[in-house]
């Protein structure tokens, strides 16, 4: 079986790895696509970011859909065959968080793909995938398994549209329209607003979201006012989802928003300095958002009946073996959204 | 100018009236469609509901969509032309509701149509109706007259859907398919929900949701058990919307609900009896829903972009000579959902 | 060791049991006080409640505190000499409803002295009892072991109190002044609010819960009129809390409740008829309320500060082979409020 | 009359002013105490702050209560010789705002002693008040009208604990021990918080909390590392007050906050620097709080009933002719909590 292992900055290689035996509650799924993620890139491009840095190598990936192989012997809800989508998310299902309902702070998290922990947690670019039959959600016949492998990215912006509370007639803004930006403008007129905003510095990423048809986009390079006509009367977005990650995305938009606005900080970097006093008089709410553990199920079934249609977002699906030019198309955001790698 | 006057039960009478004088910053409205509605229908059969009873003459109507004819010195937010949904609610923004943000329990409200207060408040069924700027919201030129009439109904089911808190990803169940059910189905899938079951007894009713394409429908007089899938495990729908007004749609549905559910009661009735002890144990919460403040303009936003698209729904459309005849069609659940009145 | 075993309706016995042996992560508390409930008193009158029937004799009681006799192996958390309040609920940790932190709807619950499961889950009024470490909570030194046997239904009304949503300067209403209202009573006062008012129909019992200091109390049987004043304009409470189990009590508040208000229903029951009309038109929310989970260690963190004093809440103490008589006089609403029994 | 009038920094001078005309529905109150807070002080010392600065002189003060001296022709709820406290903040009660029931977000807030206006609003330092007689709430007998001048702090404090959401059995810190951080822990524990922690680097403001005898106090300047053992395990607090307005008291606490912790920011100050990777992997919610609207009449019965004992947190009352030692005095942290003035 072929993986993709990142070494260090700058080098991927696709090695030979054994294929794990088969324990009786788990399935092995010959993967069909997998999608190239932000933090993907960030190990790529300069071996890890912030904190977090390789120590070992590790496969990466864990945006991931396929096809079951083969299933252990207490598996009754996945067959060989069936279509699914894998949820890298692994909460240890026994601490005082994933006993609070909140998996996604496990204090034993093994996601895929990460350098968090050392050793590090291996990730999910492979040929096959022996995972635990739970993490495997079947899809409808209707979608491909490219569409089923956005559904970590949108289980990503799921969780952050409930962190937003009740989103149905708001008016939205969402700064940054990456995948992730693109994904929330998407999830956000799922759950109902009424009128949403993105906004980003490059035209080609701006394309993508305007064919939604569902948003209006605003290049803030171009036009650092653009956002003034939602300013008067201390301002009008009920909320934002901040996902560029960009202290200046953040600032920018503050008075557009109306008093007691909730700020859904999806993007996340180095030290953001923020005007507190507009924080404090306006009673503005900023709130992180990390990962998901529910929503992978919910993204599941949006992206089967396609109330939510992701295929606007796919750029390009390269075979494992021009990986490196997935990963450097990925990185151009004049060029590409979403970017996968057809595995098998 | 023509209005439909209720003067008793079964008596109703097109009847000529005076067009009030426009005050500065009122408009006046050539009323292009009427949708009729469960209260019309109660003073059209029985004079009333409850302890709401015909002291008077009134004119029906608060389902209503015209053209702006003329306005008042001071109106700069319409001009005549204008096609416009016009909102029946007109709370009197000074009491202690009004100011806590709870207009819909506005002390002093003058919804049309209705004869809780004396004198009456006279309604909207007329060829020229006069009314506050305000109440009027300009709808886009690609849907008809006939679709933002539905502004009001939509805005009452956009109400209950805010009721229930976030519905995103979602499972939702909704007895009752008249046309408030059906629009409850509409706002809950424009909400977010990943999963809506709808229940009815009769299978035209039920027939039109299934069109819609987004909800499972069950006949709940046909399999008295057909909610028994979603009962194992102590219940499985996160929210009910019951909107049959029925008591017994209600606790055929309690097994199904999982501990936490939020019932929203639309449709409202006589007395029900509930079994305390199950909405006790199971924490279920049952939540009464009373018209519409802001929601009506989201349901404007919502029809004009058919984001929500209640085409479907309307099942006849007769000019308003033959008023009797269309409250006797609109009666008729075998044969209609909603029926309108076509003005002027 | 005795122990106090229901055999049928009025048939208690004091009788002889083994102890277990302990496990490693299990503890053995001398029982000190062990409070009587409204659910030992149905045992002891009925011989259970409502479909839930004794089937083979039980040991009763779960309101308990006594001092660490040994514990075991792996035992860290205390110590022998320990005085603890022991929590009675025991979710499986396993199931959907504890994954998601709703350990109250444990599909696997094992609650002490229930015949709810067969067979039934052996109760609590016993000199010594074997339980899981995890269940003890140790109480300050300046409790009495009496006060911290009120841990139990402080949790259940603390649990109420939460379902309410935030109670800071809130105007709450009580209905029913049992042991269970007059912990509301406190339960509510110690989250804010910023007037109480209760309801009873016995004098005695409103008696004690005057005694606290921070509730008028109201006579409902002597004066049906009681709640007039806090009817005008649509009512003033924003929470009820419903710990009579009587409809009636429920039906006689709703005029006094504001719209939007909040019921917890506390008090369990048969069956109650309610007009649906009236919470539909205030958009009011009736509330389940379902024992407790984590409130049981801020039980005993308020119990232990006396930041919520329960003292004047207990009538009397009789020992053990004085439990009938216990059992009597805590069926007296004109003699007692919690009566307790003491044990070694 | 005579008025404490601000000139220009560090010139405050009483000064004579007219009484002015009663309207209808107002009344005249002799003002009795007046409470310095850290707006006046900054206007005494530096001229103003942030971008609000004196352009025309203004008399100070806006936490005042006294006896009402006269009444308008309307006036029916207050009559000469009662005690009140007096709300500075005049919401205009017609804009989008107050009509969301966000008052103390009003487009046309006339807030006394302000000169964020201009014209300035003037103050309420003065030896009699003309106001509209719903700004005054009478007190009860019990109480001084020094504790009284305590209801406008205290309800910002309780503002800013209903931003917290409920507070029932959490565990809080609050950073920051100047008056509003002391009301802030006085607020917490009325709200029912079950452990509360307060941090400052000045031992005599941490001396007066540690008297309340309901919080833990740290002096974080004399241990740097004096939160560490909140920190095991992703943090312990639930909720954090920051009350200091230093974006260190806020950088230092994000360890000890537990995942999905509450920040409520009622300090305010300049730029803060903040790790947002931190804010996000933790989904900590950082929310501004701004005054109050009906917590003022919650802050009246709470002080009247000594629910909230504001007592212990009154350093010194010089009469008005010392008002400049005051304002020194209030600036020195190592003497003084709260002062006040004494006016008539």
């Amino acid at each position: 079986m072929k993986a993709l292992v990142i070494h260090a900055a700058h080098d991927l290689r696709l090695e030979e790895r054994a294929v794990e035996p088969l324990k009786p509650r788990e399935i092995a799924v010959r993967i069909g696509a997998g999608g190239i993620c932000g933090s993907d890139l960030h190990y790529f491009h300069n071996g890890g970011f912030g904190a977090v840095r390789l120590k070992e190598p590790m496969i990466l990936g864990h945006e991931i859909a396929g096809t079951v192989a083969s299933v252990g012997a207490e598996v009754a809800s996945v067959q060989p065959g069936d279509r699914v989508a894998v949820s890298p998310s692994r909460p240890c299902g026994a601490c005082r968080y994933c006993l609070a309902g909140q998996q996604n702070h496990c204090l034993n998290m093994r996601f895929y793909g990460s350098a968090m922990p050392f050793p590090h947690i291996q990730g999910a670019f492979r040929e096959v995938l022996v995972c635990d039959a739970v993490q495997a959600h079947k899809v409808s016949g209707e979608v491909s398994l490219g569409e089923a492998a956005f559904c970590e990215p949108l289980a990503v912006c799921l969780h952050a549209a409930r962190r937003a509370g009740p989103l149905l007639g708001k008016r939205v803004l969402v700064t940054g329209c990456g995948p992730i930006g693109a994904l929330c403008v998407l999830s956000a007129h799922a759950a109902g607003a009424a009128e949403i905003v993105a906004t980003d510095i490059a035209d080609a990423t701006l394309a993508v979201v305007q064919k939604l048809g569902i948003a209006k986009t605003l290049n803030t390079a171009a036009d650092p006012d653009a956002l003034k006509p939602w300013e008067a009367d201390k301002g009008s977005f009920d909320v934002l989802f901040e996902a560029s990650g960009n202290m200046r995305a953040l600032t920018g938009a503050l008075a557009a928003l109306r008093p007691g606005a909730v700020i859904v900080q999806v993007g996340t970097g180095g030290d953001f300095t923020l005007p507190i006093s507009v924080l404090v008089a306006k009673e503005l709410e900023l709130r992180g958002t990390f990962r998901f553990h529910e929503e992978f199920a919910t993204a599941v079934q949006m992206i089967s009946s396609r109330h939510i249609d992701v295929r606007p977002l796919l750029s390009a699906t390269l075979p494992m073996d021009r990986a490196v030019e997935a990963f450097q198309l990925a990185s151009d955001r004049s060029k590409a959204m979403k970017v996968q790698i057809a595995f098998g």
